[in-house]
């Protein structure tokens, strides 16, 4: 049998302890016998049906030899990063559903799982439970990874979901989405785009085995987007989300967080309300897609546990691949190619072609709105629309396609 | 350096072979060296870039202990069972894109790699590309998988797409499907539903861990749909899609592939032409889904080779967990609830009502077709159904929603 500990008794962690203890023969069906020993939090539990498994220092955790796996569930670096790390030199695996962490110091903690013949797992820390990082280390091992977009935050996926259907506007949709929890009371990570930056960080490292600073990726959120922006959209077969993305180019890689026009037969696009996608192209498969519930009590737990035995299946045998802490080589945006969408205001439409000297290439989209237009451009560097686009002070808004 | 050995130079063999070469930095990154040293096939391939590695003694790479993984892509259960069970007894774990031989003999191949010490593994016999064998067995571990709906086979996906968009029939599009290789010529394998058949059998020995028959399973093609239908199916906010899904019930599993409309917005449906979708229900992740190209020499070689890569990276330790040879219970499918819709030709309208004797519950749906209309039955038992189905002389057909 082994014994586990969870760290943190909040939302995932009292979700660890119930899936691992409700689906315990499920998890001897794959072979391992699994149960919680100790739950660490500074709190008590009273009534909780595991409140006598509480305990309030790490020091009785890392004492204990019986315990083989640990789940960090704590959320911010200190104290997860030296729990986590000395847990490891105890000799004790460690799963985490933390992506602060494992976007702040993952390769250190890499690196400590190696030298303590143990394993640091994050399956939960980009997409929720959906089993992406496991499919990239594990099973497209074979395949030279070319792109990855993601939905990668459920709060802004299911802003805009109900922005679309109801055409309603950013700050109304946002007080509901809080009223009923889907978003936080201090929303800025979600909605200024930050949780799917380290998300996409934490991808990049994986697929290039080199660390990548999510400080380094240009963000934007979706504060601007307004529902006349989905109007435009749907006139281009189009929808409007927040896509996390990457693309290899030579020994480097565009990455990047920002509102897009994709198309709606993007199978990226089955992923609606608080759901998560992502979309990985790749040089033999080609596209493939992972879809599910990036967020939540359960399905984050799922993950956690998921890597939980993973770790049980190979106590005493290090075999987790990660990233070093080589810094992975983030190409200067402002020279990555795309297409935009370009709103015009108070521009007549027979003036139009002058904007051609902006934009060698459009196309003009009338989405019937009073005294406006939109444009779309042809294939254009970053550095260049942004130019052109600051230069028109008609143009009160871009969201690339 | 690992050395492999690839049985069968057709399609698959030598996309693995490509796969292998082509990729072998990006499989290095992921920390195994491994080349093929032997291709076998009865035929010479003079020209071939790989024409000195071929051999037509199975013998040659039995003895030779350099080899350590055996890619199996014969097709077909025998010679490839025997040759799969003596590469293991030589010591040599084994994977293959194999569906028949899977199907058929799964249990015993897993039954001789655990007695050698070596692996069996065949992600690439369902849904190509698409990572689904090794996120049920190592990443959904802690998930009680309550259902799976596939679209697991990409000739009938791109028929019924061409269907859908073009209103074309079905022996058109059959044909045009065979003149661009997207069909065999004899295409009763595909279009009979045998193929996604036996994908699901292997799904749902996977999720028992028992052998489920794929002769036991319900299963219809799509020879009998017409542009007819899907005007229905558009008529009802629904398209028409070959699933082959399973359903856990108890102790035992629905399992039956059948043409089914299913909502548009279902994610399923992000599944077009040749792609492959493959939906899982589970308790505490909710809904995934898996979606990528279900076949092709590239993705399925992928697939193989992927596996080629976990059992090179566990030589001398068997990991792979699989199924026993106890049967697994398959429900008779008679007792399977769902709605149905009903085509009725002939019958006025304003008999319609008449027919709330046969379907307890039911909607009309008009799809502006002279002379017929169709019905949307209740929930009902598949053999209550197919009983009231035949008694009414009118109707014309019937699709599984």
């Amino acid at each position: 049998m082994v014994k586990a500990a969870v760290l943190g008794y909040g939302t995932v962690g009292s979700g660890i302890v119930e899936v691992i203890e409700k689906n315990a023969d499920v998890i001897a069906a794959h072979g391992v016998d699994m149960h919680v020993k100790y739950i660490l939090d500074l709190r008590d539990f009273p009534g909780d049906p595991f409140e006598k498994l509480v305990v309030h220092d790490i020091e009785t955790i890392l004492a204990d030899d019986e315990v083989k796996v640990v789940c960090e569930a704590m959320g911010g670096v200190e104290p997860a990063f030296t729990f986590s790390k000395r847990a490891m030199e105890a000799g004790k695996s460690v799963c985490t559903s933390n992506k602060e962490l494992v976007a702040a110091k993952g390769d250190e903690l890499m690196k400590i799982a190696k030298e303590n013949n143990v394993n640091y797992l994050f399956e939960a820390s980009v997409g929720g439970g959906i089993p992406i990082i496991r499919t990239l280390n594990d099973a497209l091992t074979a395949e030279r990874i070319e792109s990855i977009q993601g939905i990668l935050n459920g709060t802004t996926n299911y802003i805009l979901t109900k922005m679309e259907r109801e055409g309603a506007d950013f700050d109304g949709v946002l007080k509901e989405a809080q009223e009923k929890g889907y978003a936080e009371r201090n929303p800025e990570a979600d909605i200024e785009g930050y949780d799917a930056c380290r998300k996409i960080a934490i991808l990049v490292s994986v697929i290039s085995h080199k660390k990548a600073d999510w400080e380094k990726v240009r963000t934007e959120g979706i504060t601007k987007i307004t529902p006349e922006d989905f109007k435009y959209a749907h006139k281009l077969g189009r929808t409007i989300k927040l896509i996390a993305m990457c693309e290899k180019n030579g020994d480097g890689y565009y990455a990047m967080v920002s509102p897009r026009m994709i198309k709606t037969d993007n199978p990226i696009n089955a992923a609606q309300d608080v759901f998560n996608a992502v979309l990985v192209h790749s040089d033999m498969l080609d596209d493939s897609l992972y879809y599910g519930r990036g967020a939540g009590k359960l399905p984050t737990a799922s993950a956690v546990v998921g890597d939980a035995i993973e770790e049980a299946r190979h106590v005493g045998e290090h075999f987790s691949t990660g990233w070093t802490s080589e810094e992975a080589k983030l190409l200067d945006i402002d020279t990555y190619r795309t297409s935009y969408f370009v709103r015009l205001k108070g521009v007549p439409a027979e003036r139009a072609s002058e904007l051609a000297a902006a934009f060698s290439k459009y196309e003009l989209v009338d989405a019937g709105l009073s005294g406006e237009f939109g444009i779309v451009t042809g294939e254009l560097e970053e550095g260049t629309f942004k130019k052109a686009f600051e230069s028109l002070k008609d143009a009160i808004g871009y969201i690339r396609l």
